[in-house]
Formats: C-alpha cells, sequence, structure tokens
C-alpha cells in the first residue's frame, strides 16, 4: 500500500494533482506550464503531435516552468483491418458543404508513429511519460526508467493496473468510467471497463504496489477527497482544467460544458472511432444512429477531423467533440489553471 | 445543504447507513432487524410482495427489532404495450427442460398492484417507506407524511433528486451507475441516467436541500469515507450485506459474488425487461444475443422467474440473477450483517 506522500516525492511535485493531458490542441504550453508552476502536475498530450511538434511544445513548457511535468502519447489503440469508408464520407459529405470545407476523402495513413513520438519524448528529456491506450514495450520502459525518467500508465481495470505496475511504471492512474474523453481500457473489451471510480480505485489500490492515480468524475475539492478516501495517492483532473484561461479548449467547446447538465454525457466512438466520453450534440447522435458506418480508430479519427476544426473555427458547438468528464456540471469557469488547483488541493488538505 | 445529523436524527438510527432493499428474498426480516439491531437502518425489498405477505414480513421484523425500519416499493415501471412472447419462450424451452420444469408460459397479469401493496405497507405502520423507480402520487405522500410516516424516494439524476424533493421526499437516495440490481431512473432514458456515484453525489447535494444517501459502488468503509467526502448525509448498501448469514441470497448467488472480478460486471434486462446490474453469466449473454425478444419489464420478469428459481434450487450461478455493484469484489463473505455494519460505520467515522 503506497501513500500520498510517495507520489509527490515520485514526482517532484508539491501537490499530488495531476493535470490530465488532453491530446488535441487543449493542453497547450501556457496550461502545462501554470499547472506545474501552481505546485501540481501539467501533463502535454502529444498523441496527435509529430515529433518535430513535441520538440516544440516541450521547448514552450521548459521556457514556462523549471518544474516537473509530464508528457501523455497514445500506446497502442490502432486498429488493424480495412473498412469501407464510403458510408461515412456520404454522411459527412453535407456537413462538409455546410461549413463551406472540400468534400470529405477517404483518410490516408495516420500521421503520427508511436515509436519517433516515443523517442522524441525522451530525447526531449521529458521527465514524467505517461502513457494510455496500453504500453511500450518492456525494453522502451527499461531504458527510460534507466535514464531517470518517471513512467506512469493507465488501467481502467485491475487487470490492466497489474499489467502497467509489471511492465515497470512507477505509477498507475486508475481511470473511472466517468472520466471524459477516450477511455483507456487495453486488455478487455470496453464495456467491460466502464467501472465507476468508487468501485475502481480501492480494487486497484489493494491490488498494485506503486501509488495510484484516481481518475474519473473529479472536478472539485469533494472529488478530490474522495478519492484521498478511497486510498489514491493522487488525482488526475482533465475536464477541471478545459475552461481555464491557458487552455486551449474551442470558444463553442466552453460555452458547451458551461450548460453542461449531468445527463447529457455520453460515450460514444462517433469522433474517433474509439469510445470516449463528451456532451451529447448533433454529430454524435447523427453518427451514433449509423454505427455500422464508423470507421476503427483512427481512421474515423482522421475523417472527422477537418469537420471538426471548421465547426470549432465556426463557433458551431453540434459538430465537434464535446470532451467532458460526468462531473462536468461541477467545473469552475473562466479561471486561471492556478485558481482550479487551489480548488483541487483543498480536497486533499 | 444538509448535515449528515440529520439523516440519523430524521431516521432514528444511530449510524448513517442504510442497508438497500432488495426485492426477490433477499432482505429477510432477520436481514432487516440484524441492520436495525445493530445501529443502522434495515430495509425490506417488498416490491415482489403481495399485501398479505407484506403484512408478514413486517410482524416478522417487529419481532426481532424495535428499532426504525424501511420497506420499500417499486413506484412504477410497469411497461404498457403488447410484445410477442414466442422468441423469448422459444428461447427459454430448452433451459425448462434442462431443469426439468414444465414448458414456459406467456406471462399472465402481474400479481403485484402499487396501491394495494403501498396501503398494506402504510397499514401495516411502516415508519420509513422508500420508493424507486419512480414515486407515488402526491396525495399518497402527503397522508404518509401526515401520519408521520417518513418518506425516501430514489434518484438517479439531478432532475429525479429534484423531483423527489418536491414531491415531499424527507430524503433522497442518489443512486450511482455503479449499484446492484435494478436501475431507480424513471424521468430520463436509462443510458442517460448511468452516472457515476462519484460525479452524481455532489451534483445532487448540490441541487436538494434534503439529506442526499449515496448509494452505488459502496461496500466497504473507503466507500462510505468517500461518500462523505462528497457531501452525502449517508449511505445505502446492497451487495455488502448479500453473503451475510442473515441474507436470503441462494448458495450459487454466494458463491459467483466470492468470485466476482471488477470487469464481470454488466448492466441487463435479459432477466426482468428493465436495466439491473449484475454479474456476467450464461443466460445473461444468451439473452442479451437476442435484444429484440426480451419482453418489457414486469413480463420479462415474470417469465425468467421459473427458470431462475429452478436453477438456484439446482446450485446453477449460470441461470439466475447474479445480482451485484461493482464493488462486489471488494465485500465481507459469511459474515453476519452486524460485521458489515461495523465496518462500514468505520468509513463514516
Amino acid at each position: 500500500m503506497s501513500t500520498p506522500a510517495d507520489l509527490r516525492t515520485l514526482l517532484g511535485i508539491e501537490l499530488p494533482i495531476v493535470q490530465a493531458p488532453m491530446a488535441g490542441g487543449f493542453t497547450t504550453a501556457e496550461l502545462v506550464a501554470a499547472v506545474s508552476n501552481a505546485g501540481a502536475l501539467g501533463s502535454a498530450g502529444a498523441a496527435y503531435l509529430t515529433p518535430s511538434a513535441i520538440h516544440a511544445l516541450v521547448a514552450e513548457i521548459r521556457l514556462r516552468t523549471q518544474r516537473p511535468f509530464a508528457v501523455n502519447l497514445f500506446a497502442g489503440g490502432i486498429e488493424a483491418g480495412e473498412a469501407d469508408p464510403a458510408p461515412m464520407l456520404a454522411l459527412l459529405g453535407p456537413l462538409h458543404d455546410r461549413f463551406g470545407i472540400p468534400p470529405p476523402q477517404a483518410p490516408g495513413a495516420w500521421p503520427y508513429d508511436f515509436e519517433e513520438q516515443l523517442a522524441a519524448v525522451i530525447d526531449a528529456g521529458v521527465p514524467i511519460v505517461t502513457f494510455t491506450f496500453g504500453l511500450p514495450g518492456d525494453a522502451a520502459i527499461a531504458r527510460m526508467r534507466a535514464a531517470g525518467r518517471t513512467v506512469i500508465g493507465t488501467a481502467t481495470t485491475v487487470g490492466e493496473a497489474r499489467r502497467c505496475e509489471a511492465a515497470g511504471c512507477h505509477a498507475v492512474v486508475a481511470q473511472g468510467a466517468e472520466a471524459g474523453a477516450h477511455r483507456g481500457t487495453f486488455l478487455v473489451p470496453f464495456e467491460a471497463a466502464m467501472i465507476g471510480t468508487i468501485a475502481l480505485v480501492p480494487q486497484v489500490v489493494d491490488a498494485v504496489g506503486v501509488p495510484v492515480i484516481a481518475a474519473g468524475g473529479i472536478v472539485e475539492r469533494r472529488g478530490v477527497a474522495a478519492a484521498r478516501a478511497l486510498g489514491a495517492s493522487g488525482v488526475q483532473c482533465g475536464t477541471a482544467f478545459l475552461d481555464t484561461v491557458e487552455a486551449g479548449t474551442s470558444a463553442p467547446h466552453r460555452r458547451a460544458l458551461a450548460a453542461a447538465r449531468d445527463r447529457d454525457s455520453v460515450v460514444t466512438r462517433a469522433f474517433s472511432g474509439r469510445p470516449a466520453r463528451g456532451l451529447v450534440n448533433a454529430f454524435e447522435q447523427q453518427v451514433d444512429a449509423r454505427p455500422d458506418a464508423i470507421l476503427p480508430y483512427p481512421q474515423q479519427n482522421a475523417l472527422t477531423r477537418p469537420l471538426r476544426n471548421a465547426a470549432a473555427a465556426a463557433g458551431d458547438p453540434e459538430n465537434i467533440s464535446l470532451w467532458a468528464g460526468q462531473a462536468a456540471p461541477l467545473m469552475l469557469h473562466d479561471v486561471t489553471a492556478a485558481d482550479v488547483v487551489r480548488d483541487l488541493a483543498a480536497g486533499w488538505a
């Protein structure tokens, strides 16, 4: 059984609070640095960045903070197999027309190579490297450990947490079903791993010897206090930071978060092909009505990206991914990252 | 905002812990009385009892305890409409053969009338009356209040909690998605109300002025401590009591609980026609593969009852409902109800 102090010592931070990595432009260098400067751990989601973009982002973060920070990658999740893109292209066509962008095209090769991304993260000297969708190979973890890097995996089941520990992770994030955006599940079907945080965290704490970071449904001090009561060594919060001034969240996404109700949350494959939690909107409903047309991850992700970018630019919340955890109605709005860290920290005290 | 003391005063109990009502023979008079005698609140699930059986159960409870106890009814949930039972009858036929019971027959009229049950509960002088699947009419609630009864509703969303408060409930159970057995949802589609306890409870606490009882994923002291941190005035635990010596749980159900893993949980309509959480087994998988054949609640419930009874008697865990919440792997086994109350109470202290 680990103690809270372990995690703070392990990560070199004052507060056992991790700002969740959120790939897709949310975790700007400003956000990551502001969180770390506030005494918590900022994390950059780098899964949709090329190696050179990773180097640039890390340099930007380093300009803004001397403190530890983390970078996260998707270590898996790519589904093999051919899928006919025609039905989804037909669905997207009228939406592209509406936003005045060129017709959708069948996605080409996924532009992000995990091994190259990982090499960039290591080369850039990132002190804390976190993974979701799986883990890198044992050799890569051993190399990071030998180089003094801290390695953290993401688990949505007890079995995944044990796998993370066995693979050499220094800590594990236990991601409950309430969590926003992509599920980290990698050993079982997604449906079998929709375990609520209050049930998952103590089971993971009992199963592994490394510190457990609770995630899912934690956006303010009460959730943090609950996670501590469950035996977690710290918390990871994503949604909580989505409406901070430093985050890269689009304006329509922020407005949707401010209007979010408890029952507006859905886990959907509509945007990326991989189950992820967000707020219901028109695109989600239109696509989920056609489940057979959804391409596997990451093809669906690539295919819907132009529309989502155009909709975000147009200020339209109905055709973008509105990632949010189930506790979104409790989040703070129009605040700084330091404000959020302060509120969360009050729950641990 | 309510305080924990409110609930104890309201219910006349020492510990803010409610043993969940579990219809179907689990909540024996012995269990209810043992929980109340231990300082918590025992609850009898009476939804599948006739008025005379309700009177008999209440009398049995009164023989065993002088303390307050609760009786629960299903206040709604009956789905109207015709459905063809032929496909489900065909599916059940070979299973009936296997257990040597007469062929399944299309269900007749549901034998339990809510208004008659409610009259029995009131006539029997039950001090605390709790509801799920909805609420009785305002007049009935007013009558119970005028008679000095305490009325508690069940909510799975903020809107349902507000409805409970507006209807005159003295307290509300906030049932998170982790909870075992039937979902209490009555105002929105079930899928929209699968909100994890850590996210739901603080939202409900903020929304209503009556005490909030947290339910879902709480089977031992850490869950209780978490619920308190979330602002709950108490907890309701069902799974925690399923393997006590006083409970009416069948032997194969107890064995399945002892073997439960975190990822074995599923919400299914297979047994009753209404979504309920239990452990995966052969019957659940066989029926959920044929969703169009499942009859509405309570017809499916009536139709599958003979098979479940036969399977339970035969000690077969694969053809009974294995109700369990997501924290089942953390529960105590082969203990008394007082042992469970003691463990849960340690989390509130």
